[in-house]
Order: C-alpha cells, then sequence, then structure tokens
C-alpha cells in the first residue's frame, strides 16, 4: 500500500486506528472453542465489527508462535482475511545480518501478504536494507517503545544525543516517507514534540493505547502533522472489550469510539495548521 | 540443558562447535527434492553426519518462515530430531514487551523444544526478563554482531562506553552465566580481550566462522576461558560443504576439521592456564 493510498483511507474514515490483533488463544470465548481454528474465527469477527472504524491491522507474530506452526497456519489466514483496503502489519520485531533480513523480508512481504513489518534497529543498517528494498512495502522500525525497558538503553545518552533520537536520525536517511515509519510508545507522549521535530513528515506507529495507558488525546495534540503521520494501535481494549457471544460487538463499539475522538482530532488539526 | 551438562558435553568431545541449520530451501541438493519435506531430510542427514563433531545446533528462524507455517512445521520436527545430548539453539532474535516476550520464550522453549533463543536488546529488561525466567534454558543476548551495522549503534559510544558494552554490563545483572549468554561476532576477533574483561565467565556463541570470515584461531585464542565459555558456529562452511550425493559426509568431514582444531585449542588453553 503506498502512502497516499494510505492517508486517502484515512480522510475517507476519517480515523488513524489500527487495531492489533494479539489474540491469546485461551481468551477466545468459549463459545467459539468448538472451530477447528477457534483463534481464526475470533479474528474474523473481530475484523468484521471493526473494519469500517480502522484503517490497519496489526498482528504480533508471538501471540501465534506460541501454538508453533498451527498458529502460523493461523497467522496467514488472517492476514489473508483482512480486507486490501487496510494497511497490514506483521508486528515481528525482527532483525538479523544481511542474508537472513531478506528471508525475513520474503517471509512476510511474500509468503505472507503484509505490507510492513515491525524490524529492531540494534544490528543496524544492513540488518534494515532488505525490508526497505521492497517497493509498495514498509519497515516499521522500533524508536521509542512504551515498556519500563526503555529506560535501559532508548533512553540512555549516544552520540549527541539519545540512543533513540540516534535510530530515527540515522534511519530516516536510510528509508523514506514513502518506505519507513517509526513505533514511538504512547506511554512517553511528552516526548512527542521534540520526535517530531527530528522527523516531521514520517509515520509513527503509536502501540500503547488503551491497555498500555496512553492518552490519545495527547498523542494527536502533538504528533498529527499534515499528512496526519500517525496509526494509533489498541489491541486488548478493543478485542477484549466484551467476554460473551458479543464480543464482536462491543469491539466495534470500542473502535467505533476511538474513531469518533480522531475524526474530532483530524478536524481540529486542520483547522489550527 | 544446564551449564555443567554443556561443558561436559565439549569436555568429551573436545569440541565447541555448533552446525547451523540454516537451510535454504532453494539449496537442499535436487535428488532430495522429491521427498516430502526435503528441508527435513536435508537436516536429518547433516546432524547425522555431524552430531559426533559438534555439541550445538542453531536453527535460524528466518530461513523455515520463509516458507510460512510448513517452515515452522519443518522447525519443529527438526528440533525435535537433534539428539538430546546437543545444545538446541533458536536463533530467532526476538524482543518485545514483557508479556509478548512471555509468548515467545513459551513458544521456543515449551512449544517447540529449544534449550536457548537469541534475543535483540533494544527494548531493555522487561523484554528479556521472560526468557530468564525459564529454568534451564538459555537467553542468547546479541552483544556485538558480525555484520558492518554493527558499526551504526552497537559500536558507537553510549553512556561511559560503547553500546554494546552497555549491554554487557547491563545484561550481566539481569542474568546470570547459568542462563544467560552473549552473541559476539567474529569478524571482530580484536575486541575478544575487552569483552572477556567486562564478561570474564559468560559463554558467547560466536556466529562467524567460515561463510562470514572470522578466525578460529584467533577467537579461542582470545575468548577461551576456564570454563571453555565459547560455542563457535558454523554453518554454511558445514551444511554447504558438498552439494551432490555426498553433501552429508562432507559436512561431517568439515565438521570434523573444526573439532579437531577446537581440540587443539583446548589442549593448548588448559596447559597454559
Amino acid at each position: 500500500m503506498t502512502r497516499a493510498t494510505l492517508i486517502e483511507q484515512i480522510r475517507l474514515k476519517q480515523s488513524y486506528l489500527c487495531v492489533g490483533l494479539d489474540t491469546d488463544p485461551r481468551s477466545v470465548p468459549p463459545f467459539l472453542q468448538s472451530f477447528q481454528d477457534p483463534v481464526f474465527e475470533f479474528n474474523k469477527k473481530i475484523i468484521d465489527a471493526t473494519r469500517a472504524h480502522c484503517v490497519a491491522y496489526k498482528i504480533n507474530t508471538a501471540f501465534y508462535e506460541v501454538s508453533g506452526a498451527a498458529g502460523w497456519e493461523t497467522m496467514q489466514k488472517t492476514a489473508d482475511y483482512i480486507p486490501s483496503t487496510h494497511f497490514k502489519i506483521a508486528d515481528a520485531k525482527r532483525g538479523d545480518i544481511g542474508n537472513t533480513s531478506s528471508l525475513y523480508a520474503r517471509a512476510f512481504f511474500e509468503t505472507l501478504s503484509f505490507d510492513a513489518v515491525t524490524v529492531a534497529p540494534y544490528m543496524g543498517e544492513d540488518s534494515i536494507r532488505p525490508f526497505l528494498e521492497y517497493t509498495g512495502k514498509w519497515t516499521i522500525l522500533l524508536g521509542l517503545t512504551s515498556n519500563s525497558g526503555a529506560a535501559d538503553f532508548e533512553l540512555q545518552a549516544h552520540q549527541d544525543g539519545l540512543l533513540y533520537e540516534s535510530v530515527l536520525r540515522k534511519a530516516s536517511q536510510w528509508g523514506t516517507i514513502e518506505n519507513l515509519m517509526f513505533v514511538i510508545g504512547a506511554t512517553q507522549a511528552g516526548w512527542f514534540t521534540r520526535i517530531r521535530a527530528i522527523t516531521p513528515d514520517y509515520f509513527y506507529l503509536v502501540p500503547g493505547v488503551g491497555a498500555q495507558g496512553g492518552s490519545l488525546k495527547e498523542i494527536s495534540g502533538q504528533a498529527l502533522n499534515r499528512d496526519v503521520g500517525l496509526l494509533v494501535n489498541a489491541s486488548r481494549a478493543v478485542i477484549y472489550a466484551g467476554t460473551g457471544e458479543d464480543f464482536a460487538e462491543r469491539a466495534g463499539a470500542v473502535a467505533a469510539g476511538y474513531a469518533a475522538e480522531m475524526a474530532g482530532y483530524l478536524n481540529k488539526h486542520a483547522s489550527v495548521s
């Protein structure tokens, strides 16, 4: 999916919501457990109920790998089920030496039909380059994450700034706004102004709204740019909104609520900029 | 596998060789392509031919994920085929927020039967902690890697040293020599003396001998410690030693050659220390 198409979808729906399909096999409602693939049944219903309110879906590979090869099968089926109007993210946090990263890129962009994959920056340029080489595909590089461990390395002094700032600066020389985004954790909302100064035109994937505690208002106020530049993810807050037979309906309602809030921020941003 | 058992196996075989099963489906010899799972047939023959000369096998997940769910099936079968006398490493380079890393740990330590998994340090302590919590299992954390991209972040000034040194110092407070090792890239052999000073008792997984160009002699001279403290991996140099029907025999011969060289370094190290 191109940047222009993504922005068009966001404008059309007045939403920059990404729904995270972090589906824990143990959390699928009991009435779905008799299906041959309960996680896939759950995901289909969540997608059907939320697709009008979001522009992206993010599949966290860990939740599927815990079931081994069968989990990968479920991940493939889920990726195929996501409508082509939606931006499909593999939240895989891969990264290895060049020839190995090439295989990860093939795995997620060719074998599976994802538009984007999250990548860890530690190993540097040649570990990221193979992902960037695909036309129409996206690398979403870890910048500043939302967990407590961000304080251990990401937020420590590095060269002439902090490590995550060095990642943003260097990587934005390797990729472009057409093939590279950054993961920016929502619990550090106070940092967005500084981060926008380094990477004004890049899209950010903000993973921490809802269960992880980020404030959508604060993030949107600081991070929206003239091309929106923002995908905000909610996983547990949406997919586990209900636990009964109406779980999908409830997920849809929560997603609709986020989208309505986002429409307000988009309007406000358009009127001030 | 415990540290004592690993050291015992190394002493018994006089080898600290790890064979990397980085099996590219396109590189499996033609005569195996008629099998239902050519990669698994290839791996079985490589394992049978090399097991007497090595103490560990490393499966690089990228080479399997490129085939999707079927590749994960092959990875599971291969992991199950590796003898219990051998240390089984998933070279997966995972790492995510705590609850997600817990699922990766379950995937590789429980769903699959690996003894160890490689983990990326960027996201800090809580992304690594869930792997460390398993008794008898190992976290192999990226320290200094062998690729050119190591110069981008790992080898840059960070706090009061270099980034990879900070990773070694902090992580060796989180784990112990019984559950944590470090990946140290072989093409940087000149650095081993400095690295041993920071982490004298830890095991290192050195991934770069053979096709990646590290010198086994130099590495062994600088990095062996009183408990050996070293696993040296060779992938392509062993598994692609031959391309004909005798490929496994040739792989075995190359592995035996590395082991003989290692026996010499172990003897030499024992006599000087």
